[in-house]
């Protein structure tokens, strides 16, 4: 297990939860010491900037990252893309089950994971900027309006609906977390999306709670919230505020 | 090894490359027997869409899939989602660095192909359904098209540059292959988006074919499209041809 103080550094995007947040939830979750480069020190933010910079070709052991998050390790080791870093902490922070007893474990969290990436992180990124990236949500407004409209209507139910189903399955052992009975960054990823979304679209995620379809899949929200190591954390200065980053609120974007 | 003939059973979305075929080649460049169960019979099919329909909670060792691909490697394990599937059969099928030699080589493979999946496959996808997944291109055209501009103008060229960018980096050991001096299944991903843009945008692509901007990046295209297990497969009538699915040639989309 890696539990030396700042064996772990995180170089991730300052100010607000984004993409690195899941990696952050996960050290806190454990309790593991990391460093947050980009919120510390102007340095560190730097430091990610020459990362990802068009000219950097990485070096003799790291290709070079497109965007943060990125992991580094120890000195050598510098890992990027979100579910990547994640299935390389999972197992060092006991975050998937034994993969002794259950070598297949790990792959199905990477799959519940994957897919809360998709349809609460990604899917919620282009409700507000759904024709370019690089352009002002004010210039994509009124396709903006129609993205969020059938992201309301469609896919958060479709998504939300799919993690209440895993819950159901036998596989999750009971139904407490989506897979094998324990805690996994599965968990912690459904967490902090839906907590994204939350925040986000907060009347239409009120509604959806409100209409009992997705028991299961709230209850394994507020079960997660409700962690010590969790709560504490989001109760701490080290979280952040979400303002103009993945998941941004704008009135008109949720439920009138 | 897994050669048995037939042991790995690929359950994914019939009659065009999709995100499957990320998986089918990964069988073919290695010669790996799999059986490709939605292209080869009708009950195939139903067998996917049973495991996709919405009232499937899996079985007590598999969480249920969302979508295909499923990989069904044995009676028992069933895995979902592209990247984690490759992920899964990478080190099975000799397409990531020997993982005792270099035990964080596998992540960097992951990380790039999780690179060309959201470039070159997701936004792919979404330039002609920049709005609402379950609706008809003909009815989000108009957004479609800003979608595919900005795609062509910005968005691919980024990809692409970052592609070339890793086969300049030491790490790629020569530029031949995106890492470790060795096929892995990062590069077949990449061709396989790339073949798909390609096909969705061939205009677009010549144009930065011809700028010479991204020579390493199209040398590895080529490459890959010549090795003798993928010209065999390209050839043969297992390689479906593209229709409407992510990648989708709309002349209005490309350039002029």
């Amino acid at each position: 297990m890696i539990k030396k103080a700042h064996s772990l550094v995180q170089k991730i995007g300052p100010g607000m939860p984004g993409r690195g947040e899941n990696i952050r939830l996960a050290f806190e979750a454990t309790g593991t010491p990391y460093t947050d480069v980009s919120n510390e020190n102007k340095e560190g933010i730097n430091d990610v900037l020459a990362q990802i910079s068009a000219d950097n070709v990485g070096d003799a052991n790291n290709p070079p990252p497109l965007a943060p998050p990125i992991l580094k390790h120890g000195e050598k080791i510098l890992i990027s893309q979100s579910p990547n870093i994640l299935f390389y902490l999972g197992p060092k922070l006991n975050l998937v089950p034994n993969t002794d007893e259950d070598p297949v474990g790990i792959y199905h969290v990477n799959a519940l994971a994957l897919t809360a990436l998709d349809g609460l992180s990604n899917e919620a990124h282009d409700t507000h900027h759904p024709i370019a990236t690089g352009d002002y949500y004010e210039d994509q407004k009124s396709e903006a309006l129609k993205k969020a409209k059938d992201y309301r209507a469609n896919r958060l139910p479709k998504f939300l609906g799919y993690f209440n189903r895993v819950l159901k399955g036998e596989a999750s052992k009971g139904g407490e977390y989506l897979y094998g009975g324990q805690l996994t960054y599965a968990d912690l990823v459904f967490f902090q999306c839906l907590n994204g979304v939350t925040h986000a679209f907060p009347k239409a995620v009120a509604r959806m709670r409100e209409s009992g379809d997705y028991d299961l899949a709230f209850a394994l929200y507020d079960r997660v919230k409700g962690l010590d190591k969790i709560k504490a954390y989001l109760e701490s200065d080290r979280r952040q505020k979400y303002s103009l980053g993945i998941w941004r609120h704008y009135p008109e974007l949720d439920d009138e």
